[in-house]
């Protein structure tokens, strides 16, 4: 999450004083309106140590803002304790609850903690009513910056909050409707594969608009020659995947996304359940329905999607390529808070590149040439996970929007399902 | 929880219609008191497997009038969500949801849940109105058992939620003030044992009057000649235990008990908090303070009980033992229902026998001579435990008053430590 | 292991210096020849955590006779490193090598733990040769202590061997020939059950004779009316309770027995192994052969053996049932050192009592009424370890000749499979 | 492991029929001289799942040329049995014996290994004496495969047999004489970095000459300009990294290295033993020993190794900048069974580049861009384990004499200690 140095001297629509007031409050009233549907209960559980509690996002969202810009320009709001509760990982900071036991924290309680968010939205505006310029010029870049976060959260709170109510017995739906980017269908009346020559690139963001420190510098890699599947692969696909027996063969996958398999059961994507020989039903937001076969596939790991690949003689694209094959749709290089641009319905470059699923790549999270992590705590932000995690690109149907970027390095373990993660294939020329 | 056959023959105060119409009602009304205090988030969660959410507890013991009452004699008001979410372990009931998993289950609310109680209870009342004679007769026992069941449950709650708040960083208080028998001083004025001579005596629960299973049949068992504690162990005998490296030295605990104690970094009873060197607090349901060297000890597993007595040269009692020498204080052999005798202050039995804190026994839980647990799905309550745990015996701060008898035998694994566990001491003569 | 003060007061054979001195050598020579048909590399493996490798047997059973004979009365031949590696779990002497990683030790090798076995044999000569008679008369205990100790590890030899070699995918035996008591055949051509009339009966060892220290002091219990099986539980008896689905159905199951059966996927005795559907073979120390359905099922589990009784509408006897039914068929209260008796072939009593299986019992291995174990280091051999087991009776095909005694006390957790236990029943009158 | 498939049309020394014949009965023969001081107890032991016993590397080792060759050109020597046994992790081939649980496998004994060795050879030879020149072309490159193979367990004994003998209590030596090039003194007379402009470079194997297939295809990359360390970083400097606090500040590690330093408890480089405060020894093939200032750092995690760059203001190399620093000082592109050359003394290059210690880089272990595994079952031998891995590059003083290339990827998990791993830093411009 590291500022470009020279991001400020840039005048860019967007990011005025007012605009981005505007942007602050309409993104702390999304988070709310995300969780609107859910009770208090429903707020306070975790249902597994990689997922956090709704009221614990609540919480922890309002504290970087509290812990980055008020702590720093104006007065915390928050005291010890609540320091202590809503760190999620800044040693630089202090110490932290154990992320593991958030789901034991009922007090504060849920109206406690929004009226914490509050207490932090008054003072955030409190404090723009009132900065001076070399102060707003300060705290301009690390409240985008708690923008930014702020919508993470939004996307990990929907995913957090399937996990939960899929493992409750009674698969209650989140919403009767959900607009849902995932069933974006593919309508395949083109050529399967896009092809790309060799050629020295350019990869990563931009010094100018906004960008996560991981995404810089912009700098210069070689790309062979390759292709890059027009299309997401589909649910039809998994399908045939899946009746192929590439559940059962081991030939088609990494030797730890094998043992993976066996020792965690898989058998289809996550949420999806049999409920009859060859008849496959899934789990959504808006509950349990049929699998449909032309719908993108979604929550399968990495380990999964790279056997998959293998399966269809294929892998999976490096992020390099990714990237290069999605700038054929991506209207500018290095934009940020831009609404997301409408997936070319049959234009000439890939389909479903952003708003569907994440797509994972077959490039290992790590340092770009030169990359330098903030000072200071939030250096932490990004850097200190560059390990045993992959990269997925893209964006998926639960990602607010405005949030996506062409740049944009998601990353999670390669046996992580909970995430809204598809696939799109690759393969040399 | 057999019911014995002859029970009904005899006419007892307490077990007619509308005595037990009311036992009924009070016990509902008591267990709904006793969550007042919790919030939804508080009543929803689990801190660890062992425990349970306090939501659940409610749905449970209404689910066990609906299954063991109402399904039989008239209609049940859960269908099968509900009977798979509260069925604790009963499988000849059917499947259950997995135990360490109660605190993922948000929906029903604990609105619902309240609704859920409340349509047992005038169920309930419904079916007493209407009733024969013989359904009468055939129910009335299992009314007593469920009344007695739930009085189990909430001393469950209130141990489940110490341990719930004890996990929060806060450490809030249940409540500000709470009628605590643990605080029960032990005045020390008299010798400090009892002497008792080998005897064939009569242990076990008569055939009248109300008893769970496992307190049955009474039948003889020889004891030979023992001495007992007048009083409990306090925590100025625990505190003297630690500063004489009771729990560095091996030699005073059983092989299992010193490698559980390694293993979980056991230096003082749960709940113990070391401000600094020397000085003690306690975790209570009223909150944070100091550890009084007079009160009894509690929240010690069997494990720290046992090297306690080896390190002060003693023992812990039998079973037998300390019911032969419970029985000096306890009015009359077999009664339930009753209300909990005064410990007598100064009388010539031992002291702090009931309403302090339960006393572990020296007895592996298992089935007395001639033991049947009751047929169908009730033979599951008590039976199926008869390994891996200690008897306790006497009764609590937390028992519901009117739930202890002479012959209850309570029952946890040696490691166990949140119950509200403490010490009487025993030797050989 | 205590030895009673008054043993030596009384003269009786078996006991003198040259006597004593013939049963050690004897016992030594006895556990090189078990040892003899196993490789150096056989004897260093250790195949799970609860066994040891043979090598370290061998080299612990000469180390007790060294710390406890030769340190005390003569000069004790290992050095520190040896005391580390060979001390079991005597925490009194020192700290141990950790148990889980005996056969990492392979050095010392083979031929350097026997060249210690010879040494310490010799000293122990040695010091017969020239011991005063008080000396003597302080060691001659000792002594046959060791000895005792020594014997038990021969059955452990045997037990852990048997457990690498089914460990090996190619079934390896351990001798073509061996004597097999688990095939002693049951002639069942008298009343199954044997019945007993409630009664204050005498338990336990006597002063005189040897006996190890859990066995003592001799005292009162009181036993009900109850019946005992004559003869032992068949492989066929067990293959009706497999056929009945017994591994399959909860409700014959101790709650904790049952979540392990289904942790560890039970659905037969260990080393039965399933060659088509019905068709079972038995891996013995002779190899891989089939199940016969007239020997005594062997290798069973406490809560197997708890299941099966349930299933067969009994229970398992108590450890003073057992005894006083086996007293009909021992010849002498309190021997030891003794030839074991032949099994009566037909007559009055009980079958199979010794040299066919362990029986396990229904009682928690706990301590007498007024144990008090050995003072120093030999009181950890016992006393430590009576928590989480389940005491056994008899003895087994495997246990050394005259190793036997009726007030014998065997004891293992209740999940062990690799001792050589099985199932007698009893049931109430 | 894939063979280029122009490979044997270009003639080049070394690859001869007599040439390669003498190769793989030198290999065969070095194997058996590590072996050589160890007993049949050293060579039976498995002391972690990560390693192996020596007796399986012999087999195994065996085994590779009697499936890969003799199976497919001759008549195989192996039976099911043992194909089962030291069949590794070929799944396309067959079942294996778990992993873990090698070392339970004392039978066949090391005398029936050594014979299965020696049938091999001689099978080996005598198909060497009869191929037709069709049969010989086919089966040089699997011969080539099979030496490189059994060179790499050659390693792989040594580091099992050190972690073996470390886990002895008495921490025996292997030999009291070893050629450590681990003790390869760092001169330091030059400047410590060496600079490199940015370039599209060459990285990887060409067609000609022996390669792993994961060395392969020969590609362009794009470097950016850096610095990289001249020497390799030193037990002195690791010193001084543990002084500044290095294991217990979280700001130097990823948070995935930092919870594991901790969940192990790292507080120094494997085989380091703290033998008074400030005084380190050193576990070694020789045995115990003083830690010398001036050695490089060997037995480092990964973790380890980027905590301390970060903390040493700078990072580890990429594999491309690390192949394009060693391309200085090795003689020839793609060159394999050559001779290792001398690390120039003083020369412009890099020193300590092999022979010394494998250095771990900053590169994730994937497929080199238009990667393709061998066909058939040699395809697992590399390519399924890219995924959770990091390259090592260069060598050890422990890696066959011959075996080094500039190309060569070595892999190991982030945690990974046993291995001879080092580090050399880098740097951007």
């Amino acid at each position: 999450m590291q500022m470009a140095h020279g991001e400020l001297s840039v005048a860019r629509p967007g990011t005025g004083r007012e605009e981005l007031r505007s942007a602050f409050l309409e993104t702390r009233a999304a988070t709310l309106k995300i969780t609107a549907p859910l009770s208090a209960e429903d707020q306070q559980v975790q249902s597994m140590p990689d997922a956090s509690p709704a009221k614990w996002h609540l919480g922890h969202t309002s504290w970087f803002f509290d812990i980055f810009l008020l702590s720093r320009f104006s007065s915390p709001v928050a005291g010890p304790q609540l320091n202590h509760i809503f760190n999620s990982y800044y040693d630089t900071i202090g110490a932290q609850h154990p992320r593991a036991r958030r789901g034991l924290i009922t007090r504060p309680s849920l109206d406690e903690v929004r009226a914490y968010r509050r207490e932090v939205d008054a003072a955030i505006c409190g404090f723009l009513d009132v900065a001076s310029d070399p102060e707003w010029n300060a705290a301009a870049p690390l409240l985008k910056l708690g923008i930014q976060h702020e919508q993470q959260h939004q996307e990990l709170i929907l995913m957090d909050i399937k996990h939960l109510l899929f493992s409750n017995p009674g698969r209650p739906s989140y919403l009767p409707e959900y607009p849902s980017g995932a069933c974006m269908l593919a309508a395949r009346r083109q050529a399967p594969w896009l092809e790309f020559k060799e050629a020295l690139v350019n990869i990563g963001a931009l010094q100018e608009g906004f960008a996560f420190d991981n995404e810089r510098p912009h700098h210069k890699a070689w790309t062979h020659a390759f292709r890059v599947g027009r299309h997401l692969v589909t649910c039809g696909d998994w399908l045939a995947f899946m009746e192929a027996g590439g559940y059962e063969r081991p030939e088609f996958w990494l030797s730890e996304g094998w043992a993976t398999a066996q020792a965690e059961g898989w058998r289809a994507p996550l949420y999806w359940s049999m409920q009859a020989p060859g008849r496959w039903t899934q789990f959504t937001l808006t509950g349990e329905r049929e699998v449909r076969p032309r719908e993108p596939v979604c929550h399968v790991s990495y380990y999964e999607a790279d056997a998959f690949a293998r399966w269809a003689g294929a892998r999976l694209p490096t992020e390099q390529e990714w990237e290069r094959a999605a700038g054929e749709v991506w209207p500018e290089k290095g934009t940020s808070l831009h609404p997301m641009p409408e997936p070319a319905a049959a234009g000439p470059g890939p389909q479903q590149v952003f708003g569907a699923v994440w797509q994972w790549t077959a490039s290992a999270y790590g340092p770009y040439p030169g990359f330098r992590p903030l000072e200071g705590a939030a250096g932490e932000y990004n850097g200190k996970f560059m390990s045993g995690q992959m990269v997925l690109r893209g964006s998926a149907c639960v990602t607010p929007p405005g949030h996506a970027r062409l740049t944009y390095r998601n990353f999670y373990p390669p046996a992580a399902r909970w995430a809204f993660s598809g696939v799109r294939l690759a393969s040399d020329v």
